[in-house]
């Protein structure tokens, strides 16, 4: 079982953890704890064996920490997700194949695209896809539309595997921290649009990925991975999006892996994770 | 012996050369050619066997190209160098370690600090170390006191080794594509100053590092090699620093390595790099 | 237009197969050559323009080169394969997805399962899969039922997707370099059965993987690619398996696309890869 | 100040460790532990601020794990070090320049080489050399010199650093975990003499290096650090000779830096490292 704990810093929380976790003689396999003395905030990942009475463990470890404390218990194991897409398949049909192989670690509840290119690949892993076209809308309709059919699934994480559509502060409010982008660039090298074609004028040598949580600023929200794969001279922009694809692919998948262990914490604009 | 060509392209251009060399009997040892179709450009890069008559070689590929045609034929094989620093010691120290046991590739004339703190490690080098501090002096003054000490070495390259302070635009024009920086950030993420403050700010998963040619446009010249190394969230700026310092050594002494080699075009503000 | 020419190396090669080019007023987009100074050999690929006269060149390119070399001017471009799986899921799930979208640079014809777990995924992407079962069955009789579902597609490449049984000698002979196995490890190192196990005994810190074309001897053939992910102390064999499947599927892909561009060459028991 | 356990593992170790350290009112910086549930032991680093009563902590920890348990508190912070080499410089330089800037995280205290050559780097560091020739003498007569030189020493680790000659069974069994050595391939592949050869043989694309420490098995002791390089099918030897220098000098920096700061476990062939 996954016990989770996030509050400011203070002498001795370990002991006083450990002792919580003693009285109720659980063994602890294993502890990873970080503290941010800038911040002076404390972040703990435990994995004990079974708890038998987790109302009682909580009460007592809350009585050690200081007011405020994030303690999460035994955190829901197969999260749910939503997933909103694009044209783009590469992001979607790795999530698909997990989900479908039970190797996901969440539960895809179904995919949402603005686009009806990707319905096929859904109907075909007996996926719900929802066709969400944004013409002709306001942003305010198109995002209602979109809210109509997430939030009946009560997911605990929204996935934007390359989405490409900038989400409004008033939807992502809705989900603090818990809408997942891939953006296609090492951030915070080229924010925005066509960051491989910024990449190109550029002549970098390297091309990035970033998986960061959302928030109200575009392409700022806290990073949670980021990959990089060599470029050279001969790649042209289409090269660069290729090859931009599989470290995307493949970035987005360690991110999700690590949110659905419960391995990431997010204290304001970072994150940390015990990988 | 190594033959470098850039020309704007045309078709041809590749038999055109190759039969250049056929009348002479020169064996092709290795060939890179890479054409830029956005730029019409042509680069080209031979290493063939000892050239007998050179001059001659030279006019029957210049009759096979286009005007303006770049052509050098079997470059100095050891470059002349400048080295600048300021306090820090890691890249330097690559650099006389390399040149010492002469696997640079390149001789360095002498090392130029705007602190002492260098001078230590130099002198145990017999290499002659230049002291001109920017205290108290103009922009331009400091400058004229570099170039003082340079212009009599003749460098075919100026290496600014973690060198601090920003080279005015008139200072580079005399070495155009000739002076190389290391920049300790992944470019153009994190341009100026304290990139590894900038980067802690931003939580990011990687650091890096660039090499490059100085332009008059900070951090903005033609990229030469990037590399990056893994970050998390326990690393405070001094990790970062720390950290960067052993890919800066690297990136470094691989851009180096690369033009040195002759293997590095330059055509506006990208590279061409047969590595 | 691709051209892939190998054969014994001689004076004067690039340059007579450029002028060959140039009769026909072919423009060279792209030239790979390599010479192996070791084996004497010359190894090059080619990308023109439109190519009016196949036949006429490939005499013409024929009369240049020594006798008995491999030249093919426009091979095909799509090529056809077979894929093996037993029963991981995986690099068939990546092949299938890529060959839905077009993007594979290959046409899968069949999937070959010896188990029966990876039927289902085949289904849904309208993909013949065949149940060959091995158990209750000597090796020759296995291996004619695979034998003569294969033949009739006519297919340029077998890919083991992770095919657990060793092929006989004499099927591997009737696809000579045409079989592409992915190995979990970094070959040499722990060649054979359970390679993560090996790993986990050793302690090693990096698990590596392995695309390679399948010879005579186990794990000996030509390597393609190899890639490496980073493990520590605290990775179970279990775990060195899950790291492991992200890579062979990543390397096997990179593989393929490197085999059906036509940028892999094999001498003796060695690759060259234009990538 | 370092803390560092390592006992067999028993259910509550880490509660009864944070409980004796919060009986002296310590606060804990940092936290790193591991369980090895094939082997049972439990593995401990603890950063903590001052310790006022060093003996009173470690009475207070030992009685709360069981016997036999390993625990250092306040390991020497600036280990003494002896540096065996052969030719090459590359490794020794690196360690020579960080000796020099205090960056090592250790001292080192000579360098003994069975070759001259290096003799001169080492003076110009101040740095004493003893030169042992092993030619016209048995392996116990070279091996005595040896330790009648490094034994008044009393150095914490022997570093091999491109030392060419294998120690005897003997000579290794004086210094237990003690003697680190950097091999020129990514182990196990390519155990014994010419690895570099070995891999240009076989035509892997990957080259690798292991900094381990040494046991009475050639090539066998527990690993603490591999890093691998590209290579492809134009790398000669000396080629991969090269690249290869890059790597083994930077994992043995890597690797050393590790073991300085006590963060390098040995259990049976395996290490943990808390990096």
């Amino acid at each position: 079982m996954i016990i989770v704990i996030q509050c400011s810093d203070r002498v001795g929380l370990v002991g006083a953890i450990a002792s919580a976790l003693a009285k109720q003689q659980l063994n602890i396999i294993t502890m990873r704890e970080y503290v941010d003395k800038v911040e002076n905030m404390f972040f703990m990942r435990l994995e004990v064996e079974e708890i038998e009475d987790v109302p009682g463990l909580e009460t007592s470890i809350r009585a050690m920490l200081p007011k405020g404390a994030l303690i999460i218990i035994n955190p829901v194991p197969q999260k749910k997700i939503v997933v909103m897409v694009t044209k783009e398949y590469h992001c979607l049909a790795d999530i698909l194949v997990r989900n479908y192989f039970k190797t996901l670690g969440a539960t895809v509840q179904c995919v949402i695209g603005n686009h009806a290119v990707l319905h096929d690949i859904c109907k075909r892993f007996d996926m719900p896809f929802f066709l969400v076209p944004h013409e002709g809308k306001t942003k305010e309709e198109f995002e209602r539309e979109i809210s109509d059919i997430v939030l009946p699934f009560e997911p605990d994480y929204i996935v934007l595997a390359k989405f490409m559509r900038i989400l409004s502060p008033s939807l992502v409010a809705k989900f603090p921290m818990r809408v997942i982008n891939i953006h296609h660039s090492f951030l915070p090298a080229f924010i925005g649009a066509n960051p491989y074609r910024q990449a190109f004028e550029r002549g970098v040598k390297l091309i990035g990925a970033t998986a960061h949580f959302v928030s109200n600023e575009l392409d700022e929200g806290p990073i949670i991975a980021q990959q990089i794969i060599p470029a050279n001279h001969s790649f042209t922009v289409t090269d660069m999006v290729k090859a931009g694809k599989e470290i995307e692919t493949s970035v987005l998948a360690y991110a999700l892996k690590m949110v659905f262990e419960d391995r990431v914490f997010v204290h304001k604009n970072k994150t940390v994770v015990f990988d």
